[in-house]
């Protein structure tokens, strides 16, 4: 555990800090505090200062210290990972993302390393998540407000709390949004080697709901099978083996699913409609393989399938807080007892790029990266 | 007004009846009633005997008189419509529909000829419309049970009686049934010369809602976007005119429409969903271009779309007889103010074939086919 140091400076002279969000202020400004002020360590972080390819535009750079105020926590950060959408936020197409010059990552698990007078509940060694998670978190120390972090259970792994957020939550929301689930009902998801889509089994087996999965055609097809099978998968098919006439065929004793969770859409997405019970629901969260859904007129008439869409941000922006947190807290229980598990590959912050690099999948497949500090 | 007439038949030998449905039976039963029945009129039907091509299936044959048990009402049919869902029906394609050979027809409007002892509240003269509506409609005389029929207002004009249900009744309910539309919002339609179309512009102008609506590219459309605004229509465009980067743009001071009506597919749909707003819902009707709907994953993650679909005889089937004949009053009493207009052509029933013909598209954009007694 990092030690508690609180820096008192007397004068201060303080540049705009860049621990904030890094906005662009339309003056900058320096000015001399005549009172002391706590301050914390200098950072590391991953900066980029316009929108584009990140491996290109992405560096680290030392951030000089921030001033911790009164309600303001410093977090000394363990592990963030590299999620899609943060690799989207750079390349400017992802519709709500800081402006640059902006700090990466949005999620992650830090300890709590100085609290302002006015902070109560957290202190120095605590373990700490953003929640609802912010921009950000890929740098070495953060100040932000109380209220932005969330106190948990230290005994949880660090790169699944780093973690929990943004994959987890998302699994979870969406078995509970959409259709009343029961034991003994079944889902049907593609993409299921992701890791929501590992969280899907999980969560699902869980609470006695059969899952049938649906995974790209490709080496190794049968180890992926076994291994998702291992996490509590009822079925999992390659996309080549549901090119038959009628999929519903290849259920067995399974039930009709109710719910489907698409990632891909597609041809992938089509057999998940294929696979819904009549008044089923098919819920998009992703477009991995950058194909709109094709859906056809009796579909929706005769078979009155519901068609929505799924996005963590939005549900988190609407007043959510409590009962985010209250998830998180579930979530990671469940992680502490070795029911969520998901391959993740444990990377020093300075090597960021190479991280990065894999996450942009230049070497393959690869495990979630996730950065510690 | 057509004479009550009972015939008294002592004993009668009587053959499988026509009149209900034409199922085929395992065995048929000749047998001899042992005390007097009612008998209707004999009736001339639409009949066909196996699923295709209703142009060379159908034929014109008369059908011996039926029993009119003791809560049986025969009907004299006024006028029943030539529906695209009846024609899907003959071909086969439609997913309920009755086993042939069969009387075609699902709506229509008849005079009540002669009541069974057991029947109250129904007179010989009352005009009743079945409702929900059964298969069968194309026939001249019809015997069913009481429960089957509904009473309505003799001064509705006869044609607007006979199509009240199959399209103006969807309008009515895909305007209530998926958004809560107040006064000031906006709804966005394809398809909108239809029925459907013409009905969902009438009805939305009624509660205040204002309409976008969407026509094929033709010769004429000028006269045509004419007649729907005089419908009270707020916009009309073709769709070459919403070949643009932003359709919005094209809104002026309409709101951004919170539902849309599609009943065409491909690219007609996508312009729908490019007019709805964000958390906005289109509905799904019908699919007259035969091409599916495609959707962008962006438009469900990030725009929150959902999408739908509609079929009135499945909502009927769910327990909504009163509910129904309430809303079947209501358009009614829209249809005797002239608030609820559209075009139809009668055609005397031995015409059949000429309408039929008309129906099918083979002499090009035709009014409604109503068939008359």
């Amino acid at each position: 555990m990092a030690a508690m140091k609180l820096v008192a400076v007397r004068p201060v002279i303080k540049t705009v800090s860049f621990h904030s969000g890094l906005q662009k202020s339309p003056f900058r400004r320096n000015y001399v505090r005549a009172f002391s002020a706590i301050m914390s360590p200098p950072s590391k972080a991953v900066v980029y200062d316009q929108l584009g390819a990140p491996d290109k535009l992405t560096r680290i750079v030392e951030i000089p210290p921030a001033e911790i105020k009164d309600n303001d926590v410093c977090v000394k950060m363990l592990a963030a990972p590299i999620n899609p959408s943060d690799i989207n936020r750079i390349e400017g197409v992802y519709p709500v993302r800081p402006v640059p010059p902006a700090i990466g990552g949005y999620e992650g698990v830090g300890e709590v390393y100085a609290v302002g007078s006015g902070v109560k509940g957290l202190s120095p060694g605590d373990w700490v998540i953003p929640s609802p998670p912010s921009f950000g978190t890929w740098q070495s120390y953060i100040v932000k407000e109380q209220s932005v972090w969330h106190k948990i259970n230290k005994d949880t792994p660090m790169e699944y709390a780093a973690t929990v957020t943004v994959n987890p939550l998302s699994a979870f929301r969406m078995l509970h949004d959409f259709v009343q689930l029961n034991s003994g009902d079944a889902i049907v998801q593609n993409g299921a080697t992701s890791i929501v889509g590992q969280c899907i089994i999980q969560l699902a087996r869980s609470q006695g709901v059969r899952s049938i999965n649906i995974i790209r055609d490709r080496a190794g097809a049968d180890e992926v099978k076994d291994k998702l099978k291992k996490l509590g998968a009822d079925e999992v098919f390659t996309e080549s083996q549901l090119e038959v006439k009628k999929v519903k065929d290849l259920l067995g004793t399974l039930p009709e699913p109710a719910l489907g969770l698409n990632c891909v859409g597609g041809n992938s997405a089509t057999l998940i409609l294929k696979f819904l019970r009549n008044e089923g629901t098919m819920v998009t969260y992703g477009g991995m393989s950058k194909k709109p859904v094709t859906v056809s007129t009796s579909s929706f008439i005769f078979k009155d399938l519901s068609l929505r869409g799924f996005w963590l941000q939005k549900w988190m922006s609407m007043d959510k807080a409590t009962e985010c947190r209250t998830m998180i807290d579930r979530l990671l229980g469940l992680m502490r007892d070795g029911k969520i598990k998901y391959d993740m590959e444990l990377v020093p912050f300075e090597d960021f790029h190479n991280a990065l690099d894999k996450a942009l999948g230049k070497q393959g497949s690869q495990p979630k990266q996730v950065l510690t500090f």
